[in-house]
């Protein structure tokens, strides 16, 4: 079977692996203090353009969220986020494990506007009793988004304008953040000027494992790795997140990958279309949903893993492919060549 | 003024005055273990006709409903509501506070029907990982719902068997229960036959305070005052709880008190129609939300007190006007006088 | 029998229900937001002497001391108290379910020392890896403590100046405060002077329950109604809270109510002296705990109930005997006879 | 330098490395549904004697404990461990974070013994009002203790004998378990027999992270992964933990390099004693902790790094030095001759 159903089915990048070869011999610091977290920290201001900010590297995607999450909050205090977001639909509520409630809006396409937070924010202020209510004060976004959806630079300035105005945090999830970068017009310096805390995802972009928090707003940088040690997000050799980072980092390489993987997904998208099958949704980046009928499905199934999203009331389905930084080409033209057969 | 905003502006019916002013001179144990405590949970199993249930006081209705529902839940397990339900809606969180979340389902008129919950079940039961999502384990309604409507017996009888089918806790909100079960095919036997656990309250039905507690469910009986305890929820001179509830239960008064309210209810919702002005929704109970244009509401606000729930598009506004045990004759005639002449 | 085994088993001072039943036909608005809380809180203000502070009611201690400590506090800081402390030893881990750790101290006699506090705070400081314990960020002390001690004027002052140094709250549970401040060099005043938030005891003060908050701290001030109704602390006819304070502090009745108590207790303190049995401490307040031999405590129980609080070595009982606001005059002198008897 | 200061200084044993390598190009199933997880489950079940036990794979320990013991536990319950227990010395509150509070025990060498648990489960079987304390309901040990030393077998089976009297959990932190069965009388399958839960430990035994978790008790197995998933807990690429521990229990690498680990730990303890440096206790496994004065401190910073583990009063220091499965013979002999030489 060649898998396409996610984009964290192989190990990692051969240059990441080729660090972790090269250093295996070596002793380091624990906890994350080390010459190489040190290293990818600083590589990744300087691609981001924010020397003051903090960063910190976490295993995993769910961890980082609710960790980051919780540490901006008060308790009486709220996230709000796209009913498709990734910490309402697919973790099992860390967030709320936290303790904190999750507003959520409606969005066809994995994307939120700057009018739908300013109208959460707008009835809490507004409210006669807020007491009875909890206070909007995290938007969580994702780029790209669980639909692999992209934001443009102007609507990410609008959320950032608005969350200004309503005293809200700005987190950003960017657990495929390469492939998104790839797609839009939005840079990382933008997303490092217009989010008070993102993340760079390394497990799905060349990692083997790996999110980095980058945390702009100096509000939220204080006693942070105690935050990290509380949730058990903190690695005990930690200069195995950092020199993966490091890797990915030097000469742009986590762009290099991600951007030619989106290269890669384009021609699976024009093939689908070619086919006559529609998208669910119009992505540029890496995750592709198509509609399938079973007979499609079944042929498809017999060579390629890929993701059931939900089931359509026609009968046909919605499904996810993926293609990644580890995709091969020979990979590719195979699911090119079935698709056109179908 | 006079005051319909809410069901909560007076004290207390006289007889539960009465039974305070005439122990005021005695001495209890504390903390719930007393003969007055004792003796109202006794009153109020032998209304329900459920001799084996579990009887707590509490003092207010967050309180109870946060207490109960995360005893009844591990930390991976969600509650499942109307979008309108109190603990969702009102609770400052609450719910999520102590670590769960809540899976709201639409509603028009406050309720949820079994087949929404046979849904949530299923599509847990169907998940291929249900283990990123959280298991729905807890079924809450309100009786009568926020916006005044009751279940029918069937309608219950339906809901009990979905979440036997499931494996959920049936949890019954009964701030106004007196109200509803004046207002419906519903017995107290009835609902205590098909609810786990649910909440007959006094705050809102002629007690200084209070809500009861009661459990039918034994797995949830175990240990219970320790979660009362740890939650704030103790009060120390507990009997003051166990004597409201024996002087409401003494001879049906709880009953009686609330269907006058009912029966007065009636005609305010009639005076309404005869005026032209239309109800937002059908409401058996002592919550009436009509919608009212500005000129009216100005009429109306000179002389009494309503609260205003959402404003509608066209300009008016729903709003609601609350009668209760406490609401006198002369109080009715007046508004319903004044909304004749509107 | 005769109940000295609490100071809260009678419902409350005649001034406290006459206010209850001059209000019964009244009619108020909800949660707190009435002119009897504010009267209240103007009271308490006034005879505190900090214009500034904010004040908040509730029903219980165990609910407004985990509410008040975990606004205090983000979720990596802890709470430090006497192993004795209230917090620590009788509330079901009420602190640690909202999320914190409590670090205790030993205490002989229920009392903290500044150098004590100094010690905790020293050591986080200096911790090269503090990421790995809880920052220890707030005081809780006690006043009169759990054995019924109490602070000096000069121990306050030296307990408020290594919190600031430490950058410490200093929490003040005052659930027999009438009592403490009967019995100690410290004023009203002083304790909103000295403390950044602290408790004026109703439930065991002649009220029939309620504590009131009083945060002196402005940082701690803002939105703190959210917290009350997130932990289910705000009571739907808040009123009922303010009118029983406002009688207390009407003409200063809270302090003479307890300070008669104290008089009554020492001579119940000289009466045990007389008899030659021993006090367990030299405690000045309300509170008296006494080593009674097995034939003792016998005689004594045929009429009177007293509270085991621990067994010794050599096979005596530590017990406590409360005095309060309630005690008359011949149940006190019916025990002083009593204990000259034995 | 030279690192002596702890276990987890270095990247992996190579055969763990080889087995990622060797991987590497390979494509699994995300989120530990993988042939390595199964393989590695079973291999430890093997192993521990324990087909029917449940097995699961975490990336640290601080996030097995919390996440483990708060699954045993309902909200009112309690652990109980030393006070030395790394859950309550070094993990920033992890487990109150998660609502739980615990009950420590004094212990000179890092052990608790089966008679202090049952004085715990005596006073809470006894007590009047157990509402008013948490219910102890789990017992945390570590094997090795964070000293170093290691229960027995008749002292392990005491334990287990205790805590089913008072129905608590026993569950076992093995964090450096490799070290503490190759210097006790304590086989795995005893541990698998005796303990309710269990941790093997990979980080400081061989692999690059890794913590396996036994589930011994069925009634703790149900829906475990959705703990592991809502705490943030679940890989991914869950395969790169099943390799790893599917390495170490192949022949049995594992237990030869932590035994090995031990014999050479055996040289360092004799060259310490030799050279008349007196050990703080007497450590079995390969953590040693002596008594070193200030120049033999400055002497041995020269070449190596040890951990500071608290000041004497005397001015000298306690200090540890870990052997691990990485240390070199060299790196050994080195030590060795400069001990010699202080």
């Amino acid at each position: 079977m060649i898998r396409f159903n996610n984009d964290y089915h192989r190990a990692a990048h051969p240059a990441v692996l080729k660090a972790l070869a090269d250093t295996a011999g070596e002793s380091y610091g624990g906890y994350g203090i080390d010459p190489w977290c040190e290293k990818a920290a600083q590589a990744i201001r300087a691609a981001a353009d924010r020397p003051d900010a903090a960063v910190h590297f976490f295993v995993g995607g769910t961890q980082v969220n609710f960790t980051a999450i919780a540490a901006a909050l008060r308790p009486y205090q709220s996230a709000v986020c796209a009913e498709t977001g990734h910490i309402h639909a697919h973790e099992t509520g860390a967030v709320e494990h936290t303790g904190h409630k999750i507003l959520t809006l409606p969005s066809p396409d994995g994307k939120i506007t700057a009018a739908q937070v300013a109208q959460v924010g707008e009835s809490y202020r507004r409210s006669p009793i807020p007491e009875h209510i909890t206070q909007p004060k995290l938007v969580y976004i994702s780029f790209p988004t669980e639909y692999g959806t992209v934001y443009s630079l102007g609507e990410l300035e609008a959320l950032r304008a608005v969350c200004r105005e309503y005293g809200m945090t700005l987190f950003v999830d960017g657990a495929r953040l390469g492939y998104g970068l790839a797609a839009s017009d939005v840079t990382l310096p933008d997303l490092a000027r217009l989010a008070d805390m993102f993340t760079v995802g390394g497990t799905k972009c060349g990692a083997l494992f790996g999110e980095a928090l980058v945390i702009t707003d100096p509000a939220l940088q204080p006693d942070f790795r105690s935050y990290i040690k509380q949730n058990g997000a903190m690695l005990a050799k930690g200069w195995l997140l950092g020199l993966q980072f490091a890797a990915l980092f030097e000469g742009g390489l986590y762009f290099d990958i991600c951007r030619r993987a989106v290269e890669m997904v384009m021609r699976l998208r024009a093939a689908f279309a070619a086919r006559g099958i529609p998208a669910y949704l119009d992505s540029p980046t890496n995750q592709q949903f198509v509609l399938l009928t079973g007979p499609q499905m079944d042929a498809l199934r017999e060579k390629y893993t890929f993701e059931l999203d939900h089931p359509l009331e026609d009968g046909r389905m919605c499904v996810r492919f993926c293609v990644s930084w580890a995709t091969t080409d020979q990979e590719l033209e195979a699911l090119l060549a079935d698709i056109e057969r179908l």
